[in-house]
């Protein structure tokens, strides 16, 4: 591709600190971590849709949504295809401006009308940084009013397991539960979207709970089958779930998120083994 | 969770026929898939949302999804939640209503008109049945023009692995690669989300064609790393893809839509085992 070689901080990865638990004890140290940022793909210089990716081959990635997403049939739909010039570049590399030529650009403002609310993100939700400084503002971080044992958390990733009945069949659906502070299961989903099995586990305590109290009170620890998104920690959040545990790896504004948040993140979990990105004083033993 | 049990055809699992190809031989059988279909989200009667899930515990995944959208603090918000009244059950098991109360419902008709055209995902694009309907009307399906062998195949998964540098730093980041009929190498992409995987393959593609032509006449298969959902296939549709392979599993509908589109579509593909589930007729060996 010829891209520009991105400033500092638009890199693909990040290094991030992250207290290591293994056989040989505790560590402090530095990780690697994917990079989420927001990507916005302009249309004749309005916005049409912002993207939550991986920085890097932008333009690619703009082409590639506008024809899945029916804008342009082809490359000959396409008049100019570019980051945006602006001379704050760290913020002008998450902007890609696309003018489109011929039948394609006539149709853009009834595109951008009918899109002017749409955010299309790589899951659902919403979006960024933007969004942190957001909830940030609404939202009090979490308070640290529970905790975990280390032995609770590693025995997780097998419990988890146990609820994934349909896994086991398909191979194909994520799962999601929540447990309390000692490591009982309190509620489980599976879905295809990793978003929804989260959000099944918290709209059932949601549904049970009448009172009008914060309906979770008593969940400790979300814990997750895949990868973390920004997302699956925003509904954490929300649901006030004040340690979230995945089987695989957080991407940087996931990391970044439960740093506001104040949520425990832990990734790579395993019986013998696991990463803790954020708040550690949660996890009893460290 | 208080559901009622689902009609058949609504259950979380789907019954699917595939031809699986082993050290034993090929030996057509079926198998079980993770079901996908869109759930329609209603706020006052009206469609708020369209969430990609898999049926079952409806009711909480719409009472989740509205707390992570903030439409909702707690159960209190909540007046009624149900499945759609009816008569239709295979219709309105797809279907859930939401009356709210309190200041809550007095937000509810400023949200419905910004969310008018929203559509929500699983992942991100548009939305299940109705669409295979709306791209079979306007898209013929794929000819089988081109073909791989079953070795070429086998090949791909240590292909694409070769390319997923920044996965083996972070593990947290999908790979998507395009290979030719020989399963030559022509393009590769990392990304968090696994759909922005495909298009930067697809995208750069089209930026680096010129000619108006479709831009990709001579990529033959695409792989994924992860599972394969829907929209996958319909990425590939649009790009004139005519192989879609994936070291995990395909949902019901990802399998529909391959058999709409004319697009052979293989799962858990290994170097000594994989799945065919539609079009086996462009593997050659088989």
């Amino acid at each position: 591709m010829s891209e520009p070689i991105p400033p500092a901080g638009l890199a693909p990865t990040r290094d991030v600190a992250v207290t290591r638990v293994a056989a040989g004890g505790v560590t402090r140290t530095r990780d690697v971590a994917a990079a989420e940022e927001p990507l916005d793909v302009r249309l004749h210089g309005r916005s049409f849709a912002v993207i939550m990716r991986t920085p890097g081959e932008d333009r690619a990635l703009a082409a590639g949504f506008l024809l899945s997403e029916r804008i342009i049939r082809s490359a000959a739909d396409i008049g100019a295809i570019e980051h945006c010039r602006h001379p704050d570049q760290s913020r002008a590399h998450h902007v890609v401006e696309v003018f489109l030529v011929g039948d394609a650009a006539a149709r853009v403002p009834a595109l951008l009308e009918q899109r002017r609310q749409v955010i299309a993100n790589s899951s659902c939700g919403i979006c960024g940084r933007a969004t942190i400084d957001e909830l940030a503002a609404d939202i009090p971080p979490l308070a640290a009013t529970q905790s975990m044992t280390l032995d609770a958390i590693r025995s997780l990733p097998a419990r988890l397991r146990a609820c994934q009945s349909r896994f086991d069949e398909t191979g194909g659906l994520h799962g999601a539960a929540l447990f309390s502070r000692d490591g009982t299961l309190m509620g489980s989903a599976e879905d295809v979207g990793r978003h929804n099995a989260v959000d099944k586990v918290l709209g059932a305590f949601l549904l049970e709970d009448g009172t009008g109290r914060s309906p979770l009170t008593d969940g400790t620890a979300l814990m997750v089958s895949g990868r973390v998104s920004f997302e699956i920690v925003q509904k954490a959040w929300l649901g006030g779930i004040q340690i979230v545990a995945a089987i695989s790896a957080p991407t940087s504004l996931a990391i970044e998120l439960a740093g506001a948040a104040g949520i425990t993140l832990l990734g790579f979990v395993r019986e013998s083994s696991l990463n803790i990105y954020t708040h550690t004083a949660r996890i009893e033993g460290v």
